[in-house]
């Protein structure tokens, strides 16, 4: 899809890591979200009323023609294969349109200063919300509860359920197109001055502004998620097969160790206990594990994403994906709140590279790498990029890829963006 | 119980507010937990090597004899009833009881500077863990892995169980001791260095230290745990009775509205999308209102708590109990990583103070009324806690009770503790 502002966006995605087969994908798009057509055909352009000689930053929606109602966001996204690299090529090339497609019931709603319309009168007309406001009638009865909803909250509602639906057609298609495994989703979303960034697994995001690190995504693992995979099996005891038990303890029981005392957590426990060892704590635990060994059931180390319908417990007949969870947290980042600098970076990156560099390092890396540059030379976000990869990837030695330190490299895949947030835009 | 350091800890609970009967409770206890006597009789105590000549600060735990080997923690707690005051009341008198006994299989464990036994050998020998700690055999095969777990965790989960067990208590006795309602707690327990903050409700705890705010607690109500409570209702929809719908809606929906589509959201979504209203949606919302008005079933706007057994939806069989949830979130506070000043406190408030009076305004009249008066003043704490509830309830004016600022006064029952951190022990 070409890009409307006539380049393209200054980030880049660089694979790197053992295997053979790389199992991260990677997509950077410029969508446009046309309006749904109506049955009364196109309403006139509202795009009239930007300031004309204002020059426009690199992320800025172009101006729009009379006849096409609209308007465009900046994607990126990373997708983190495992059990092959099926859902991952399935998701970076439809996930987008998944977005967009959500969006398009949105575009004149969000284009609107004033609150959203809690609710729409005329479902064909949904995409005309500026004619089908509620108009409150003296013979309804007045609400005094009513929630305010923000243009925000719209946009995270439609990007959770753009996920939703990837994860559904590739449930759908996943026998006629032979889709193999499951993926993490990290997508950035760049709509109207704010970045909306929704990640799905453990790939992780940070901005860097001013050498400071925001966090903009948390991971999502056996660990981080136990107690909403414990609530799930003590409330669905069958989704276990009589294999596993939903309590956590800090290892694996012996037969022997009957009627001894253990320490446990059960799903509304932050803290530990100890129990009477009973013979249905012998079962396997749900969650097993620690830090990046951590599994749900013997099997998965990161609790949500997309794919994996047909990922069962090895040898059994239990299904993985009732845990799985395929919706993504969005945080958002309003780009107007802040003045940025051309160092100013969103970094995303699958755990390849997180596991063996650092949000701080991740920082120096960027610091060390932009100042080394022109700050209007177009390579330096690249480089950055190349450099974060081939650092913790590691350099090959006679006992494999070993990184600075003689420590063992990522070993992993290893994907990476560097998006500028002070953007071309300011200084082109 | 006498405090063994032979002084009352310099706190005070004051009650307010227009009710007239209070459904506030609160405790403040020095509590000695006693090591469970084993059937090898006392261990010898192990508190010789206690440096004779420290001075030791108010909240250190006092010498042992030689025959009682145990340790004191320090306790306080606001119980902010509904429905009745009997739960608030029993919680008052025997929650810090529970936390003992859950302490009580702790007191070796949490003494000796090793690691917790994961296992326990003998399950008589419970209290005497230093014998019965894990002896690697070599018919054992290893285990590679074993989650540490620290002491820390070993007593946030003895507070967790004690609530537990507090509840059920309260659920057996309610019959026989004609216990009504239910209730929020809030308990903070003082023991070897650190502070634990538990809160089950919408109570609240902060520490003010050189000025700064620092939350040792986050409420819990319908909107805050929306998601929790929308999770189980769609795994176990037979509790909504057949009246609620686990969807959220911004507003009632009117039947003639059917067809149409309004903004939802369900147990999986933080933003908000339209849908077509359909039947089912027009049943009542499980979570509705917002703010202090946010109720679960119509009924209850907390969703943590003791008590509420009987509870049920108004002229309806379909019970609440099932989605509150007794187990509090417990916070750790170390008083030894910090210097301390004789102005620096934890606050803990029931929320008819913090309706009215937010973070900000309270640590700011901690400071005013504290450098009022002199630091070895006992009274400078008592003031405090006297100031924040008298400003908090207001003035009683021809339009009820009223604030500086001519806005309602709580109205609501209001306690407060007052808790200094330097602590008389610093300056006695």
């Amino acid at each position: 899809m070409e890009n409307p502002n006539g380049f393209f966006p200054p980030d880049r995605v660089i694979n790197a890591g053992k295997s053979q087969h790389n199992e991260d994908q990677a997509c950077c798009e410029v969508v446009f979200v046309e309006r749904r057509p109506s049955p009364r055909g196109h309403l006139p352009c509202r795009d009239g009323s930007r300031e004309p000689d204002r020059v426009r930053a690199w992320w800025e929606a172009a101006p729009l023609t009379s006849v096409t109602v609209g308007f465009y966001f900046h994607y990126w996204a990373l997708f983190d294969g495992h059990a092959g690299s099926g859902a991952a090529v399935m998701a970076s090339k439809r996930l987008h349109l998944h977005i967009c497609e959500q969006l398009r019931d949105l575009v004149d709603i969000l284009q609107d200063p004033s609150p959203p319309p809690i609710c729409l009168q005329h479902d064909a007309e949904l995409s005309q919300a500026e004619d089908s406001r509620e108009v409150p009638s003296d013979a309804l009865p007045r609400f005094h509860l009513e929630k305010a909803v923000s243009h925000e909250s719209l946009v995270i509602g439609a990007i959770e359920n753009a996920f939703k639906h990837m994860d559904e057609q590739i449930e759908q298609e996943r026998v006629s197109q032979h889709i193999s495994g499951g993926c993490c989703a990290l997508a950035a979303v760049y709509l109207m001055g704010k970045f909306y960034v929704a990640n799905a697994g453990d790939s992780r995001a940070i901005i860097i502004r001013n050498g400071e690190i925001i966090p903009m995504s948390r991971e999502f693992t056996p660990e981080t998620e136990r107690q909403r995979l414990q609530f799930l099996a003590f409330l669905r005891p069958e989704l276990l097969g009589k294999e596993f038990t939903h309590l956590e303890f800090p290892r694996r029981i012996q037969p022997k160790e009957l009627g001894k005392k253990m320490l446990y957590r059960d799903q509304s426990m932050n803290g530990w206990a100890y129990k009477k060892i009973e013979e249905d704590d012998l079962k396997f635990p749900l969650i097993y594990g620690e830090g990046k060994k951590a599994r749900v059931m013997a099997t998965i180390g990161v609790t949500r994403g997309l794919g994996d319908h047909d990922l069962k417990v090895f040898s059994s007949n239990i299904h993985i994906k009732p845990f799985l969870s395929c919706f993504p947290e969005v945080r958002v980042y309003d780009l107007t709140q802040y003045e940025h600098c051309p160092d100013d970076v969103l970094v995303l990156g699958t755990d390849g590279l997180w596991d063996v560099t650092n949000d701080k390092e991740v920082a120096s890396v960027v610091m060390e790498v932009l100042t080394s540059y022109e700050p209007n030379d177009p390579c330096r976000y690249t480089m950055v990029a190349q450099e974060l990869v081939v650092r913790s990837r590691g350099v090959l030695k006679e006992r494999g890829w070993r990184l600075p330190n003689d420590k063992l490299g990522s070993g992993d895949d290893i994907s990476v963006f560097v998006i500028p947030l002070g953007g071309p835009g300011n200084y082109m």
